[in-house]
Formats: structure tokens, sequence, C-alpha cells
């Protein structure tokens, strides 16, 4: 089943230890939609400037994402992102944003999104992830990422969009921030009060918590010594999540644990490499086989 | 199999941000033996002063626990540790330590304890697990603990260590100190490097990794809601991996695992109260449903 993202288009700079890559293609919507990808059609809905190279497009196009919701707005500049890793790989700081054409993104969806039964809201105001939110009244399933800014400055409107979503996806850190609570589990139970049916903690290099009505659990990261570029590792297990979902069209119990482990392996690939470059190498069969050691390396 | 354990028998002040208990049942060996006793006969090797209560050695036998080898120091004062968690309840500091006993603790192995096949030398200085593991050449497995202090003080010792025994157990801030990696996959195959068959990293509330040449994974901890004290959460662990080990006779691949199974399990129990009290409220069975939810959340 097709799959709608709106979120951001971005030109990252990363810092990392041992590397620092410039301008390179980011935002959270491009990780969410190539990792879908693997799955399901995806429709992508964003803004850029007018810097934004067409081989960004065209590397999206020719994995069959639709880019007829990507805006080019007139004498705009794409956003940028610059952010710096600590040597843990695992905590990072931001060193400059420019939200650009982002700061009046507005989307409003055509006939053709709006028909779209998987919704996710990547990561973005959450007044914009509202107002997307109510233009897709039919989906079968709508979900949405938030982060600690928005917990912030718009504390009541996270309220709101809680109410109104199927399941959230957020850090370890904002899930804290957010409920007041230093135990995640607690957390992610507070969560699931203020609305959603499910909720998803992600917990960086050590994993991914899960809570609905019926299950709590906790899924490791895929061991990987090769941690390159962390950037976009949440944005593609989304990714990844969401596309086994739209591509099972269920999100029963066992559909949803499967898809927690098909995000936590996209996201593994994609830390192996900057910007999306790991994640352009592999193929669905390199999923399937590093599901199989997972799934391996959890029995006993 | 029978299983001796040599290490610290205490008296914990702990705080945390709800609750404070002093002089409390605790130690190394002693979390170590009562969650070793679940699985297999256990004979203790530790020291106390003449402080120490009759009913915490009554506690100990009365699990089956051979207490010959806790030797009481004639005007001596039992080991003292005092520390404080962070409202994480993961990350803690220490007040106080006072050494007393453990200060001039040399055992010298009884013929009987020479001839357990299974050994465990929890915490306590190298120097001193060295002298033990020399007296135990026959056994059929031995594995140490270890601690930041003694990578920094006895940093010689510990790779000699390394080098004689067949697993060893750390934490993840231990394993980048030794390595000087922030990499814990790539830490815990330098670690393998040293001298060990496996080797064991605990990431406390992120649960716990195993390498050895054969195989690398991650298991995570069992998320529980009721963190009330984590002290000897990684002695607990140790001893029911051990326990298991010993209980089983061998420490094959599948067996290896289910050992960090049940070792993640009674770790989970014992953070639910302070000192053992948690322990001593549950039984065989109790670790078994908790194994039937671990194994169905790892499941997909």
């Amino acid at each position: 089943m097709s799959l709608l993202v709106v979120g951001s288009v971005a030109f990252d700079s990363v810092e990392t230890p041992t590397e620092r890559h410039e301008n390179v293609l980011g935002g959270s919507a491009t990780f969410f939609s190539y990792a879908a990808s693997f799955f399901t059609p995806v429709q992508l809905v964003a803004a850029v400037g007018e810097d934004w190279p067409a081989e960004h497009t065209k590397l999206l196009t020719d994995r069959g994402i639709d880019c007829s919701g990507l805006e080019t707005v007139k004498g705009g500049k794409t956003f940028r992102w610059s952010g710096k890793y600590l040597p843990n790989m695992n905590d990072r700081e931001t060193l400059e944003v420019h939200l650009n054409v982002l700061g009046g993104f507005d989307p409003k969806l055509t006939e053709a999104h709006r028909r779209s039964p998987f919704l996710f809201l990547a990561n973005g105001s959450t007044t914009t992830q509202l107002s997307v939110l109510r233009q897709m009244t039919g989906a079968t399933l709508r979900v949405a990422d938030t982060m600690d800014l928005w917990i912030r400055t718009q504390h009541d409107q996270v309220l709101e969009l809680l109410k109104e979503i199927d399941g959230i996806v957020m850090n370890d850190s904002e899930a804290k921030l957010l409920c007041e609570d230093e135990n995640l589990v607690r957390a992610g139970h507070k969560v699931l009060e203020m609305g959603p049916k499910f909720v998803v903690i992600k917990k960086g290099e050590h994993g991914v918590m899960f809570f609905s009505k019926y299950e709590t659990y906790v899924l490791p990261a895929f061991p990987t010594p090769d941690v390159v570029d962390p950037t976009g590792a949440g944005d593609s297990f989304a990714g990844g999540m969401m596309g086994y979902l739209a591509e099972q069209g269920n999100f029963e119990p066992a559909t949803l644990k499967k898809a927690m482990a098909y995000g936590t392996l996209v996201a593994s690939f994609n830390v192996e490499a900057f910007s999306l470059d790991r994640m352009k190498q592999i193929t669905r069969a390199d999923l399937e086989r590093r599901m199989e050691s997972y799934q391996r390396m959890l029995s006993f």
C-alpha cells in the first residue's frame, strides 16, 4: 500500500571524530522515504529551494519515490543543518540550523496524496504536522515523529497531536522530557496514556522500545562495528518500520514487531556511511540476510 | 556442577532519588552466590569482620550456599560501600569505601574449593584474583569480573588475568577504558584478542553484549518499570549466568546464550528492591515464567 511522508529535505554538514562531509543530501523525509522504498511505494511531500540539484530528486525518483509533492520555492534556499558527533558517536551537538524554505512550509496535499492509506509525519513543526494530519482524516495508519524543540516550544500542540495520531516515534531523551520521568518503561506507558495506540522510543545504539496496550518490549540495535555517521538513523528506522507496515497493509501486533525489526536493520545499514551512501549500496536481499542473523541472534 | 565464587561481602549504604537504606547486606560475592543458587550448588570464599551478623550467613546457608570459606577476621571490620544513584538510576557515584578486612584479603583455597569445576572471580583486586586463579588450574571454566579502578591501577595484572581466564565480564565504560575505543562492538573484539575465549559487556539498563570467535550478539535488559535499586545488578547477572552454566556443565555457544538470558532475568528481579530483598521473594519458577515472556518478546 502507498505510504505518504511529509517532512524535511536538507543539505547536511556532518562532522564525526574522523571525517567531515559538507552539504550532503539529508533531511528527515529523505532518509525516511529512501528507507521505506525497500518495501513499498512512497509519496514524498517537502519543500526545497532553487539551490536544489536535480540529481537529488533523480536519486529518489529512480527508487520509485513519487516526488510530485516536492515543491521548489521560487527564490528560496533549501533547509540546512550542521552537526558534530561526540566520540561515542551516539550524542551530537547541532552547530547550525538554517530553516530557509522550511520556515514557511505549509503543505497542501493533492487528492492523490490524501488517498494514501499510510501516513508518516517526519520531524517538523508540530503545527505543520497537525495541519497535514487534518487533511488526511481517511488514512488507515497515521504516525508522527517529534523532537525536544517542539516538546519545549509547542507543548500544547504536541499533546493535541498525540490525541489524534495512531502511533508516535520519539527519542529516549524526548520521552523523558515529555513525561518528566527518567524510567523509560514508565515514560512509554505515560505517552500511551496521552492518546496514541502505540509508542516507539528510539534509544540510538541501544535499540528501540515498543509500547501498546497489548505489549511492552525492547529490541536491541544490530551490533555493527562500522558506525561511520549516525545522521538519519532515526528517520531510516521509521522508514523501514512504516515501509514494512504499508507493504503488509496492517498494523497487527505481530506485523508491528516485525516492522520494528526491519526499521532496526535499515538503520543499522544507514549508519555505516555518510548521507544515504550505504542505503544506496544495498538491496532488499541484504536486509533479509541481516534479518536472518538478527533473528538468530535473538533466539536461545 | 559446583561453582566457586571468590569476592567481597559487604555492608552497603545506598541512596536513590526516593529512598536511603543503611548497612544492608551487599558485596559482589553475596549478590553473585545468591543469584547462582537458583541453579547450582555454590561455594563462597570471602572475608568478614567481627561485626558480621550470623543471620547474614544463615540467609546464604539456607540457600544451600557453602559458607565454609567465609573467614571471620579477628578484630577486623567488614568491607563497607556507600553510593548514590542519579535520577536516571543507571549512573551512580560512590560516596565512601572502607576496605577494612578486604584490604588484607588473600584467600587460601581448601582442597574442596580447588575441586570446583566452575570458578568466578567476582570484583576485587586483580592481584588477589590472579592468586586465586593460580590455585584453580584444574577448573573447567574460569571467569572474572573487573572494574575501572583495577584497569587504571593494576593495568599489567589485568592484561595478565585476561590471558589466563576463559571469560571476562565487565561494564561498557570499563571496556571503553581498557580498549580506548568508544565503539563497544570494536571494544569487545579487542578484549577478545587480549586472551579470553569470551567477553561479556554489561550495559546496565541497555542489556548485555557477548563476543566469542563464533559470534557477537546483544540481548536487551528485561523492561521493568520497578527499578528500585540497581546495586548488585551486574553481580546477580554474573551469578545467574555462571549458575546456569554450572548447572548445564558446559559452555557451548547455545548454553552460553541461554546463560546470558538467565543472567539478564535474575538481574531484572534484583533491581526491583534494595539489597537481596527481591531475590529472596522469588523461586526458579518465577525465573522460568519471566524467561517465557523474554523469549516471546524477542521473537518475531
